[in-house]
């Protein structure tokens, strides 16, 4: 009998954001997985702390590289590849021995996270159960007290990442929409934002359910670098009735 | 000093998937509030139920009308706007006098939610604290296996009551969707699907997590209404690492 893979969504940052369902596995699992990036705790593994079984081990994978490599180069997708092979053959032995394995994921695991990678290396030959998590973006416009969609509202969710006349194309219209993936993008959204009309709606929030969370009118903010966890809101229409 | 609103997301309708955060407000909250449809329990209730202080008292908000007047209608707003009113000021009465109350609402507060509208008559005037949920849309994806977002995808999330030109607008060349509200919108969102080539990529996915669930290619689903937890997801493109 082969272990089951447990891809959990432990939510945006506050620990007590967890579900009752990833709190019971974590509770119980004999072994755990999370990324991480060189020289940080990781934290998926930081949130998960506080529900986990004290006797489980921890299989840490930590991503090949971070910055010395560009994302445009081709070395980075091989890199990654190796990385998500090397991953899924850790967590196979595990499964094949029998064993469970809870693969620990930051918000959803189905929007934008790593995990992605490991289910479809995994789940033809494992049983793998997934539970969702809540949302960074959820948890942040929770705190930025911002209702997002109403009626007919159209949300769009995309990355910072995308080149600018994308993010313009995505975003020019738009009812609601939340950018994620701020890092060193922040400049170039800006700009994107200040051409459509946009700036005076958005919301830049940092960290948001967890210790040292900020949420401020995008306006307010400077241009230095943005963290990993972070990401600009612009609500929807506000309700009429 | 007032009470406090905690206006609750209790997620998509496993009871297990609310938080723990949500379980404890549930717990100690001497009052509860929920919206439901004329003789129907309520699914928010129906998810919180085993989370509720058994001393609590509860607030049913039923929504006046259902299908007997159009939303296109002004008396469908009207009768909307007094509702809500209405509402707000069972609320208010129980805050001014210091007692918190727990609204409770299914999936996430903030993404089509109807407390949105309680939030914004009353946030100037009481302590409102927000606990973000599991949307319906991660409950869906995750029991379908679909992951739904990778790398630079756009998500766009969007109400199948929309007009079928617009929901063409929104839908075309898009990376990844849900389309949200079926109900007797199926027919008008297959023929756009099938417009713009997106049927064999659509999932029809109806009370996920539920007793009841049914997750199939939306090309199986035939025409009748569809219930109100139901969705269709389009997923992104397959991750290439």
């Amino acid at each position: 009998m082969s272990g089951t893979l447990h891809i959990l969504g432990v939510g945006p940052g506050d620990p007590e954001l967890v579900t009752l369902r990833a709190a019971r596995i974590l509770g119980r699992a004999p072994a755990y997985a999370f990324f991480a990036r060189r020289g940080r705790v990781g934290h998926a593994v930081t949130i998960a702390a506080p529900h986990l079984n004290p006797a489980a081990e921890a299989l840490r994978f930590e991503y090949p590289h971070t910055t010395e490599i560009p994302v445009e180069d081709a070395r980075y997708a091989e890199g990654m590849t190796a990385f998500y092979d090397n991953c899924a053959g850790a967590l196979a032995a595990r499964l094949a021995a029998g064993e469970d394995v809870a693969l620990l994921c930051e918000g959803d695991p189905f929007l934008y996270g790593s995990a992605m990678y490991l289910f479809d290396r995994l789940r033809a030959r494992f049983p793998v159960a997934v539970t969702p998590g809540i949302t960074a973006m959820s948890g942040c416009w929770s705190r930025a007290a911002a209702p997002m969609v109403h009626g007919d509202d159209v949300l769009s969710v995309l990355p910072a990442t995308m080149p600018a006349e994308a993010l313009a194309k995505a975003l020019r219209g738009c009812d609601a929409a939340v950018v994620m993936k701020l890092g060193r993008n922040l400049p170039k959204l800006r700009a994107v934002l200040a051409a459509l009309g946009l700036t005076e709606r958005a919301i830049y929030a940092e960290r948001g359910t967890m210790p040292g969370e900020v949420v401020m009118p995008l306006a307010a903010r400077d241009d230095s670098p943005a963290p990993y966890f972070s990401l600009v809101l612009i609500p929807g229409r506000q309700g009429a009735r």
